[in-house]
């Protein structure tokens, strides 16, 4: 998608500096600037650091961390090694450990080529992924079109929350995907943009690439939401996720459940966009997910522009307060409308999701 | 309450300056600042900048605003008028309306001494709200008590919204009431504290009041107290309230709702702390309350201290998003256990709010 008007994706191999190419989204949204990755510690890192974020790009990105793996070593059983490490960096992507083992099992058999066959594996799992958001798009697209037309709708009104957009994944995204399709395909749209504290994906991520799509958007505080969904002026949501489990229940920025409670109340439909290589078939349910604790610091230290146009960070806490960072939480399969994957859309349970994928 | 070991309450009177001191609750955590107002203006002003918030104390000040109006005419219907301009400097609070009435209904026969006998009254107001404060707080320490016995819990953990806390009133607090008579009564409680986007008032002021009451307390977004009443770190809710209708349905702090849905979802009592003067018996229902817009501003600038200790206010979005800021959002009765009040504990319905306060 586009930046200033030029078009992006999120990573990229640079053949000539045998580098990869990211955007660093720590940065966004006052600074644009790509920074390349060159060993297997900087990809870790990157994961670690939330220079890359979003369960889809993060896959690719630990992809491409055992590429350099297999630079350091051409062995099979040191790239198991290294994608334990990988594993580690974030603990509650799905995507990550399914990337590691696409990239483990085609070099458990490899004679020759290693090197290049890993990368080439790295480049296919992004094109992929493209196509796969690019399909989430279209059955979504038919969604937004469908409650239009059902409601009668100048203008659909689309909550999401966190940034689930093209940033986090290699293009498109996954709950901003069907946004971008109805956009392209005439379609009135508004996003409401849940801000998503504590590191605000929500208002630097999205916000920042629909502005650049040109698709009207307003960012609103993550407490408001239930009463915009009140007062009639939501008329859908969509939301990404980082791990389903077989039975439906979804993991996802912490919150997502708070706002599924309320569309279930008001009786608005709650998508949830994936790719099926978020679905995590070995649990049965949302609790068994591991919650990822992450710094304190994520709530109290903001970083934002002053007067001067210079960043700043600023503690907003008082001195001796303690602060409790939850970076995910469980939607129950119940309070889901359906899953909007590439395949089509499903049901938010066992069967159906067996029904499309196995 | 205490900050920094000495007694404070939120507003007095100085007879020698005659004039109204309070904290300046927008410095709030970063300085602590007792300020003068000396006119009306400087009441409104104070209202209007949130100087001084909360139901309690904004009805306080708005009677105190009242007798600058008594100094420069004592005239009833020019008290009227000068009550107008105060009702609309913050539109959702009953109490401020609630506060204006009472001293025009007092002016409307007063013959003489009628700079005094208004200043009487709001002296009188303030004295009555600590006393339904501390009422308040000994009939929710019996709820605290109940659920510590009932779940045989070593710590009662209580999940609060924005800050219903002392520095809400004049002291005590509502919310906070019962959770400072909880600790003076040796029961061990611990408080989640609600960040309270956009304007901060859970990390600013009660996780602040608390502290200096030695009250353990941890900060959360807003985003994260689904999650933990899902994994049982959460044994009892309670929030403050600018407004109830007669029906039993509670305007608070937007994102209330959205606690009161996962409180629901997971059978956590939620209670809703208030003096009767918060009811408003015209209201038959929550949708009737006024919601108020306030500046986009509030979201997208942040203060707080940079590394060197200097208050910086920096702007956190990207320059061409919009954001829309709604202060306040609706609890519908039916997810409210019950009402705190200074007269007893009562069901979040018409009849029970009936019985205890007609």
């Amino acid at each position: 998608m586009r930046i200033n008007g030029s078009n992006y994706k999120t990573i990229w191999f640079d053949p000539n500096e045998k580098s990869i190419k990211i955007i660093d989204q720590t940065l966004l949204p006052f600074q644009f600037k790509i920074i390349s990755l060159k060993t297997f510690d900087d990809i870790v890192n990157a994961i670690k650091t939330m220079q890359v974020r979003g369960a889809p790009l993060i896959g690719a990105t630990a992809a491409y961390g055992m590429y350099f793996a297999s630079l350091i070593q051409e062995d099979p059983s040191f790239m198991i090694e290294k994608g334990e490490e990988l594993k580690k960096s974030r603990p509650t992507a799905v995507n990550l450990a399914w990337a590691v083992h696409r990239i483990t099992k085609l070099t458990s058999s490899l004679k020759e080529n290693f090197q290049s066959k890993v990368l080439e594996e790295c480049e296919k799992i992004c094109f992929e992924d493209i196509a796969i958001c690019e399909s989430i798009g279209n059955h979504g697209l038919e969604i937004i079109k469908t409650i239009k037309e059902r409601n009668n709708l100048d203008v659909v009104n689309i909550l999401t929350h966190c940034n689930a957009g093209w940033l986090a994944t290699i293009d498109w995204g996954t709950a901003t995907a069907p946004i971008y399709k109805a956009f392209q395909n005439g379609i009135k749209v508004h996003t409401w943009v849940d801000e998503t504290r504590p590191r605000n994906q929500g208002s630097s991520l999205t916000s920042y690439e629909l502005n650049h799509e040109k698709v009207p958007n307003t960012i609103i505080a993550d407490n408001t939401g239930g009463l915009l969904m009140q007062t009639g002026k939501v008329d859908l949501c969509i939301v990404g996720t980082d791990r389903v489990s077989s039975n439906g229940d979804v993991a996802n920025k912490i919150g997502t459940y708070l706002k599924a409670l309320a569309a279930y109340d008001n009786n608005i439909p709650f998508y949830v966009a994936l790719p099926s290589t978020t679905i995590d078939w070995n649990l049965n349910a949302g609790k068994d997910i591991p919650i990822e604790e992450r710094p304190s610091e994520e709530l109290s230290i903001l970083t934002g522009l002053d007067q001067n146009n210079q960043l700043q960070k600023i503690n907003i806490y008082p001195k001796e307060s303690k602060a409790l960072n939850l970076a995910f939480d469980i939607t129950p399969a119940k309070y889901i409308t359906g899953f909007i994957t590439e395949k089509g859309i499903c049901k938010a349970n066992a069967d159906s999701l067996k029904e499309m994928f196995r």
